[in-house]
Parts: structure tokens; sequence; C-alpha cells
């Protein structure tokens, strides 16, 4: 018979697969946008609970908050749910809830309702957390517009938070300064979002990282995405992981970026406007839109070679969020 | 160092106390009212997964339906998030993601978004489903205008729910016909809240069963509750198990059923609605709201003597919902 595996939910191919077999869904947004609403949800099971940068309920308030601003809406309430194992200890608990608190404030959105479950020891890993949001839409963006020759932004280094959980939970001392990029992204994008500016796609390139959406981007559509890694921005500790562990930067996730596509016209100005913020000032324009290969999506390496990023099949650390 | 047990999540007083202490929610509405929309969750870790009368999907939409519809709203959209256990049979999330599908159509609901974490066998209970849901507000109902002499009400047999799981996940063999009561009650209760008439509360009596729920009606407040317990609708086989196993249907959950106090003008017209229903067809005045006690639920007894039903400290079932 048919079993689930860790990959099915790796945030991989496998994952997309099973979503749009088992769940029929289709529309590959992460949030729903139902006339000037937008509503998503997201669970997290990260391991370890706390990490260098966060905790699972900042994650969880971050991660939500992302998701509507993805589609173009101003977050503005969530909900928190958690599902809590016997035995599990109260001060952390506390902590956990003080850092989604904190970040709803920093968020502008509040937290309106919630749930609590406990289930018996060793039918949970301490804390999973459920945040679902509800946001307005300003001006919504769902990728249909995308075209040739736009052109790809990302919002900042990308590839910390994989990398930095693994160096935590797998005690690779690695990097003494590496700690996760969870953020909101509410000061960033907003302003962004209330432009004139033609945005056509924001996503944030968590499980699976910016291969996985890129390649999301340009699932079952008739271009492809052209990227260049001169000029993506890379931490130099996490390229050193990188090369040590044999995990590239691009298929890692991180919680606290965005991949944006604007028109050819309004890209640098899109990067002006990100670069106003803390959380954008590492901003690069990191590739573009292209007819010339459809479905794909190609990386031009430094040593001026070409080769497609594939979709993963499953991403290679599981349960980073 | 205080630790989290499993009473904390077992929907009784512990439960109260947490969510006010660590949580600092406070209105003790399942669901958020914001201007003209309801927005709820409820995450489900239901143990056995599949029951008589349903399985942990159908048990995650109704719920979720009928939080919304406490509070007034017409419920319209939902979110559902797996959390799910490597190595569960595929086949059987199949099935619980088409009851999901079967009960959303049923309450005219659409289940707008997801999410799906799996996570390592010995982490999770096979499946846990966070729901959450969206309504917009017909007439919101919150309970405050609650007062002396109000008609308390309830929409069917109680205790159905708490006592299938018991006789099945304990393989007691104590009733043979007797199945869950897990419905969504968009069909009962939205000719309900549509009416002319003055409701003033609804609840659906989950966790810690009517007692659970009548206690939080006057938590805090100048009044109390009296009900009357000829008057209760009680299955036949409820009430032998009831006896058999020492736990009173009152604290036994329900997940198709719920409370409503209407004002004494319009008791008997409310009723009449419910009776309308297939889901309400037990529908039965249970007593009153009465200034003589305040705080305090008080039940007649079917022996003519009066005691107080207290407030559940804990849940005597837990992972019923």
């Amino acid at each position: 018979m048919n079993k689930i595996t860790l990959d099915h939910g790796s945030g991989g191919k496998l994952t997309l697969e099973l979503i749009e077999t088992v769940f029929k869904a289709k529309n590959g947004l992460d949030s729903a946008i139902i006339e000037d609403i937008a509503f998503t949800t997201d669970s997290h099971s990260i391991n370890p609970l706390f990490f260098k940068g966060g905790n699972i309920g900042k994650l969880s308030v971050s991660g939500t908050v992302n998701d509507l601003l993805c589609v173009g809406a101003r977050p503005l309430y969530l909900s928190s749910a958690f599902i809590i194992e016997a035995g599990f200890d109260m001060e952390k608990l506390e902590k956990i809830v003080e850092s989604m608190t904190k970040e709803a404030e920093n968020a502008n959105v509040k937290i309106v309702c919630g749930d609590t479950k406990v289930v018996e020891n060793g039918k949970c890993d301490g804390v999973y957390i459920n945040t679902s949001g509800i946001g307005k839409i300003i001006k919504p963006i769902d990728g249909q517009g995308v075209k040739d020759k736009d052109v790809v932004i990302v919002s900042g280094t990308v590839g910390d938070h994989g990398f930095a959980i693994l160096n935590e939970r797998e005690n690779l001392n690695l990097s003494s300064s590496l700690k996760s990029d969870v953020s909101n992204l509410t000061h960033l994008l907003v302003p962004l979002i209330e432009s004139e500016l033609d945005i056509k796609f924001i996503r944030d390139p968590t499980r699976g990282g910016l291969a996985m959406c890129l390649n999301e981007l340009c699932y079952n559509r008739d271009f492809g995405v052209e990227i260049y890694e001169e000029g993506i921005p890379t931490r130099e500790d996490v390229r050193v992981m990188s090369e040590i562990l044999g995990i590239e930067p691009y298929y890692s996730a991180n919680e606290g970026k965005v991949v944006i596509v604007s028109s050819k016209e309004d890209a640098d100005k899109a990067l002006h406007i990100l670069k106003q913020s803390e959380l954008g000032k590492n901003a690069a324009i990191i590739g573009k839109i292209t007819k010339d290969n459809p479905k794909k999506v190609v990386l031009h390496t430094k040593f001026d070679t070409k080769r497609i990023l594939k979709m993963p099949i499953a991403d290679k650390m599981p349960r980073i969020c």
C-alpha cells in the first residue's frame, strides 16, 4: 500500500504532486484570493523549536504574514492553534507565545482567535503551531501577468534559514554567526505593493528554496527563467557550508526573503524601494524571464557555463519550518 | 518546572486557565468577530481517526463550520492544514480528504487554501488537521444580551460523540447502534439566525459537554443557569453507558449539537424552527437563565433534588476531537 513519506512534506516536487492528486488544489498560490480578502494557512513543525534568530512562534507568525503579502494583501488578522505534547515546559510555551505577540505587533497584525489541543507524550515533537491569516488585498498579485523579458529580483541573501537550522540541529558548528533570517516582511513589501510599479509576482522561497520557487513560477507556463550566479546575494558562511555539505544555497529554505518579478521598465525602481528597508538592503536583480527555455530554470554559473536548476524532488532538509 | 498535561488540553477549567494566562485571550468566543467577518480556527487530533458516524476529516470541517455559525455567521471559506506522520496510508488520507470535500459541499463552504507537513513516525498520531474558517456575519451573536428568565434550548440528544468515541477506542462494546453525532449545522442554524427571533447565545457543547458550555455561559456573569434533567434529550444507550462508566452525559462531548439561549417570548418559535430540520428533531427546552444562583449551573434531577453541575477541571475523555 502507498505510504506517506517525509519527502511528501518536504516542499519539493512530491509535495506538489500530493497537493495536486490528493488535495486537488491547482492554483499554486499559498493564499486564496476571495474578492478583496486574502486567506492563508500554515502549520509549523520545525525541529529545533528554538534556534538562532527565532523560534517556532516567530516563524509561524512571519510565515503566515508573508504568505498574505505575496498575493498583494495587507496582513490584518491571524489565528493561532497549538498542538502541544504532554510534558512540555510551560515556560517554553510562554516564550513562544511572547515571540508570537511581538512579531504580530511588529507586522501590524492582530491574533484574534486560537485553539489548544494536548496530545500524549510521543505523539508530537514539543509543539506544532498552525497560523491562519486574513489580509485585505491592496493589489492582487498572482503571477499570471509574468512574461518574456520581465526581471527577477531577490530581496536579500539566499539559503540562510535552512543552513542555520541544519547547523544547529546537527551540531555542525560550521558557522558561529549564521542565524535564521526569519522575519515578517510587512515593512519591506507594503510600500512595494502600494507603489504604482508593475509588480507581477511575489513569493517567499521557503521549503525547496530559490530553486523550488523559480520552478513553480514557470511550472506549466510558456516561459522559463534565467538567473546569474554572480548576482545572487549569498552569505560567505552559507557558501562555505554549501560546499562542505554538497547542498546548494539555491535549494535551502529562506524565511525572511522574497522573489519578485517586475516589468523590465520598473525593475530598478522596485529595487530602490526594497533597499529603503533594512530587510531589503541586499536586494538584487538576479535574472530574467525568457521564452528561450520554457518551464526551465537555467543558472549561468560564475564559470560562464549554464546548467538547469531542477525542481527538487524533495527538500534535502526536512522539518525546517 | 511547570509542565503541560493532557488535562490542559481537555477543554475544561484547566484549558480555560491556560488560555487566559498564557494566551491572554479573554472573550470566550470560539470565533472572532471583525466587523462583518467571523474568523475561527480548530486543530483536530482525535483518536481513533475513523469512527462510527465519521472521521477526523468530517469532524474538522463540521467543527469549524459550527464555530462560525455560533457567532451568527454564514460559513463561507475554509483552510485545511495537515500534519501527517511518515508511513501513513495514502488511501486513508484520500478517504479523509473525500469526507472533508463532501462535508464542505453539504455545509455550502469552499476549502480554498491548505498546507501539508510530514513528520517522522512517532511524532504524530496518524494525522492532525487544522481547519480555519471565514464567515459573513448575518447577525452577531455573542451572549452579551443574555439575562434573567431567558430560555435555554438544546438542539438534540446530548453526549453522543464522547460516548461513541469512548465505546470504540476502548472496545467497550456497550452499544452497537451508538455513533458520533458529528455534523455541520448550517441547515439547522442559518434559518434560526436569519429569523427575526431574539437569539442571544449559540454554542456547540464539544469538549466538556453541556456542563462546560453552560458554565462558560455564566462564567463571571451576574446570572446562573437552571436546567431540568427530565427535559434533557438523551439516548437510552448513552444513559446506560453513563451509569456503567460513571460519566454523566452532561460532561460528554457533542459534535453536532448546539445550546441556544433565546428570550422567553421567542423560545417556542425558536424550537419550532429547529424542529423543521432533521438535525433538530429532538430539540428541547431544557431550562432557563436565573438571577438566583449567579455563576452556577443548577441541575434539577428526576428525583426532584437539586445539585450543582460544576465546571469540569478537565474532560474525563481526552483526544475526543
